[in-house]
Parts: C-alpha cells; sequence; structure tokens
C-alpha cells in the first residue's frame, strides 16, 4: 500500500474535529481504505459478497454433524433467499454471488437461471486420508475462478468485497491448511465446527493428523498445501482475495474458512493482506490464532460460527462507516470548532 | 418482558437451517427485539438517535482539555453535519435530533429553523464543587423533557431509539453519578475523557470526590444523584431511556456518558435494563465496569471515546441484522435443509 496515501489519510483524520484518536479502531479502517483506493473519499458504496460452495471427500471420514447433503440444500436455500448470509447481505446493501466451486451434486436448474455460478472443479475433492484433496492443476483452476470472479464483479463496479463459504466438513481442510503452513499441532488448530462432541472432536484430530502424514504438503509450496489438504472453495476464496488485491479493492474475510483461503492467499501474495479487512472473530477457536498469523485484527467479536459470508456481511456496515468517517467528517478548521489539547493515549 | 415471547423467539431461532446457536450473540439481540416489540418479525427500520448537550458549571475546575464554548461549536457542527455522529448515522440510516438541554449559549437561529430541540434548563450546570449542580427541580425537567422527545419521535413511527451525548466535561458527573450509586472509590470510576494528563487525572479525581463530599448525594434517591452531580443531557438521556422502555422501544445505548443516563434510569425503573443495547464499550476506561453493573454486554468493541451517539450508530446497522435473523431467516422445515446433530456449545 502506498505509504503516501497511508500518511495524507492519518493527518486528515488527526485534524478531525474530534478528540485525537477519539473514533479508534474506525481511523484504522479509514486509513486503510484511503490507502486501498488512493483517495480521501474512499467509496465502498458498491459491495458483494462471493459465497463459494464445495463439497469434502474427507467426510466420509466422519468429521461433521451434518450429512454432504446440506451443501447444496444449502445452496437452494441461498437462491431461496432465507440464508443468513441473505438477509444480512440485505442489511448491509451488498449482493450475494453464490459459485458452485465443487459440490458433489449439478445444479443445471440454478445455473442457467442465472442464479449462480458454476466454477465446478469437480464433484467434491477426493478424501485427504487416502491421497491428496485435488491435483495441482485443479488447484490452479480454483485460484483463477476467484480470481476471474472478483475481475468480474470490480468490473460491474464493485468498491468492497467480502467472503464466504459453504461446504459441509470444510473446518477439517481449514485446520489442516493451517497445521500444513505453520507446522501448528493439530490440536492447537482443530475446532468444533458445527458442534461435534468431544469424542468426534478426538476423531477429526487424528484425521488431519493422518491426512498431513499421508500426503506431506510443503508449506513453502501454497499450491501444495492446498492441492493436497485443501478445498475447492478454499482455493476459490484464495483467488477471489488475491484479485481483489490485484485490482485495489478492499476484501472483507469472513471466518476460519475464509481466513484459511486468506492464508494461502498471503502465502501466494504476501502483500494482499494489506487488502483484508478481517470481518469478524469466530467462535471456532483457532480462528483468532489465524487472524494472527496474518497480522489481522477482526472489526466485530460475535460468538459467530456459521460461515457463508454472515461475518464479512455484518462487518460491512461498519466499514462504510469508516468510509463515512474519513469522506465526510470535517476537520477543525472547516467547521470552525476550537482545536483542544487532547494527547493520544491508549488505555 | 414476555417471558412467553422470549420464548417463542427463542424457539424460532434454535430451529433456524443453521448449527444451532451459531449466529451467537446476534441470536440474543434477536430475542430481545422480538420480546421487545412481542412479535417474531421486529422491525428497526426507521431509527433515530437523539444527541443531547449541556454544560458543567465544574468545568471552571479544569477537569477538561477543551475550553466550554466547544460544547456550542459542537452542536453548530452537528447541524452542518460534519460530525461524527452525522455521517454515522447517514449510514445506520437514523435521523439525528440534536437537543440543547442546557448549553451555556442560546441557538435562537437554530431553534427557530427547526434545526435543533431546545430543551433548556438552564445555562450550564452549577459548579458541583461548591453545591448542587441543579436543583431536583430541574432534575425532574431534565428527564421529562427527555421522556416527551422519546414520545415525539415514536409517535412518529421510531422503532429504534438511540442516546448520544455532547457536553464539554460531562465525564466528570458521569464518573460522580457512578460512584454515588454504587460506593465505589472515584479513582475507579475516572477515566481520561477527551485525553487528560495523568496530572490532571489526579485532579479530576480530587474534584469529583470534594463534590461527593459536599453534596453527599443519596444513593437510594436518584433524583438527588442526579440533582446533586449530575447534568441536564444526562439526566435527558435517562428521560429518553425511560420513554424508550415506557413505550417498548429499544434503545441503543451509546458510551460513558449515556450510561451513566441509563444508570439513573435503571435506578428510577429497574425494568428499563430490558429495553437497553449496550451499543459499544468505550475506551473510557470505567464504562466496562457500569455495563457489568447494569448486566449489559456491548455490541461493539472498537476503542472509541467520542460520544455523540457515534457508538450507538455504529451498533444500530448489527442490530437490524439481528431484526432480519428472526424476522426473514427460514427454519429447517421452511426451506427443506436437513436437520444436523449439532449441539450448542460455549468455548
Amino acid at each position: 500500500l502506498s505509504k503516501d496515501w497511508r500518511k495524507r489519510a492519518r493527518e486528515r483524520l488527526n485534524n478531525l474535529a474530534i478528540p485525537i484518536g477519539s473514533l479508534g479502531r474506525m481511523l484504522d479502517l479509514a486509513e486503510q481504505l484511503a490507502a486501498i483506493k488512493e483517495t480521501l473519499q474512499p467509496s465502498v458504496k458498491k459491495k458483494a459478497i462471493v459465497t463459494m460452495a464445495g463439497d469434502h471427500g474427507v467426510v466420509e471420514e466422519g468429521v461433521s454433524t451434518c450429512p454432504q447433503e446440506v451443501t447444496p440444500q444449502m445452496v437452494y436455500n441461498f437462491v431461496a433467499g432465507g440464508a443468513g448470509i441473505n438477509v444480512l447481505a440485505e442489511v448491509a446493501g451488498a449482493e450475494v454471488t453464490v459459485v458452485d466451486m465443487g459440490v458433489a451434486q449439478d445444479f443445471e436448474d440454478l445455473v442457467a437461471q442465472g442464479k449462480i455460478l458454476s466454477h465446478k472443479v469437480d464433484y467434491g475433492t477426493g478424501n485427504m486420508v487416502k491421497g491428496p484433496a485435488m491435483t495441482r492443476e485443479q488447484a490452479v483452476q480454483s485460484l483463477e475462478a476467484g480470481v476471474n470472479i472478483a475481475a468480474g464483479l470490480v468490473r460491474e463496479g464493485v468498491e468492497l468485497l467480502g467472503t464466504g463459504d459453504m461446504g459441509i466438513g470444510n473446518t477439517t481442510p481449514s485446520s489442516a491448511i493451517f497445521a500444513a503452513f505453520t507446522g501448528r499441532q493439530v490440536w492447537q488448530v482443530t475446532g468444533r465446527g458445527t458442534g461435534i462432541s468431544e469424542q468426534v472432536l478426538e476423531h477429526k484430530i487424528q484425521v488431519i493428523e493422518k491426512a498431513l502424514q499421508v500426503n506431506k504438503p510443503d508449506p513453502n509450496d501454497p499450491l501444495d498445501v492446498l492441492a493436497k489438504v485443501g478445498g475447492f472453495e478454499i482455493g476459490g476464496i484464495a483467488g477471489v482475495i488475491l484479485g481483489a488485491a490485484y485490482y485495489k479493492v478492499p476484501v472483507v474475510v469472513d471466518g476460519f474458512i475464509s481466513t484459511a483461503g486468506a492464508l494461502l492467499a498471503q502465502r501466494i501474495a504476501p502483500q494482499a493482506v494489506d487488502y483484508m479487512i478481517a470481518g469478524h472473530c469466530s467462535m471456532e477457536y483457532p480462528h483468532q490464532m489465524m487472524l494472527e498469523e496474518l497480522g489481522l485484527s477482526s472489526v466485530l467479536s460475535m460468538n459467530m460460527r456459521l460461515g457463508e459470508g454472515t461475518g464479512a456481511a455484518l462487518a460491512m456496515c461498519i466499514i462504510e462507516g469508516a468510509a463515512a468517517v474519513i469522506g465526510k467528517m470535517m476537520t477543525f478548521e472547516e467547521c470552525g470548532v476550537a482545536r483542544n489539547k487532547s494527547k493520544e493515549y491508549v488505555q
């Protein structure tokens, strides 16, 4: 990001007719938006959430409370408008683009009607306990799909992107990706997903450990990590984030699965982090650790753990507020308020 | 609040097509909104923030970094639309009503043009180090003004209220009110306001201790506390909250000063707490303690400490999201998604 624009933004923010620093994290968001968009009046009015769906061969190991058919059922729910992401995106004024990245079922009807995009890489990944989740070519294909979707939305004028996921079992590859890149112990980075019991959690940890042993993903090769222990929607999300960074559009990263995509994006292009905003901190407990790994601090902390892009959508109103803080508030000079002698401070 | 409506709301929320509990605090907000409005489709579309301004005789003791004339200057800034509350309320879709509760200056022009409401009780409170901040009659008058303003907004169809404040020096009476009601040591409940130095903070603590010694407010008599160590805008805010509760409209409480008003409202009518939503947790460090005293947990935590209603405005989008969660999301039965076996859990 442009250091010059960061400086110009901070100068304006420090001159707003408020005690210095008193809008806290809103000022940091405002500075980031201004630096990304290289203007002191950044607009994030036109918003889009990309919700990527995919299935996971590893569910046959019994790592989720949900049957796999819930993935396509939820795709139909997204189209019907009754899911969390639909109602929260509406409040935020964001359009939702649902993408089939690799659900184990076809949606000819929805694709034909233009209700979802199909970038189907395959009918679900392979079971990573038995071999790689996908081929290296498929990993590239899933990333490229995400980049292209971001490009299309930017071309339509989208000024703020958000990511979301749907895929039964997808906390399992997300934890595997985190462990693969960082060498952390699997039990440290594995949570309870949709709400599995302690016993199933133990089993999930063993499944991930086995997948890492069998596949030996190379932490220095992000494509290898994605191919061996990733997922099509996770690759797609990483692609959306890379596309957002390429086109200089801020991207709100949702929860645990989206952040696994963000981690992939960061390992491919470290400067992509500058374009990311962590929408919320999920209840999936390793999420906080993953955000720290990326150097991100979340906008919201609402004890949510739903995915779909719900945390990203909810944060978009706050981010729009930050754009208004730098773009529309007046400085001491502009509004004729007496400058005070307050100093910035941290508790 | 109606236990029956709470139960009906929770039943629906537990049947939404999501892993049970996975929308976290959004579900608690949704339940509260449904119980307040006694419907499973609560609307909070029409929103208003009441920003109350008042001056404080105690500023002559040197407890703030800002000169007193900043209070009226900021009132003009609110009317010009360049303040934080203007731009954040706009993002939330909330109207801002600015009220002169007792600024040490007249605003004939603004009142005549209908740009602010005048419920001026006096030209600033008395210096509470030398005697009561106001008479008991003035305390009643400030509460009544708030109740009447809430009533007027509810009559206009407002479905979600928010509070805000402007008044140089008003963290001082807010800390005094907190100490007076709870018997906490003054140093425990006194923060740095707009950003005073350690040295001025020491002095501020002594000023509040002296005001409490001189006035001896009776903690069992909320009107006595308001009269002796309060402020006109703080009484007005308490009135807005009482009015909201009376008319069964949820009210978003802003930061430290608004929460001092909320504490007054709770001591007058304990059940008023059921109608309160804490918009954010302020950087003014005793704010968190004050929220705990009320049993409230804040929606946002953005390191803000500006007042004006900015934290309330920012939280309104989230609250609107919660209304949509209960009002618009589909249950498993409604959307035909397979019910999973997940259990609610807390990390």
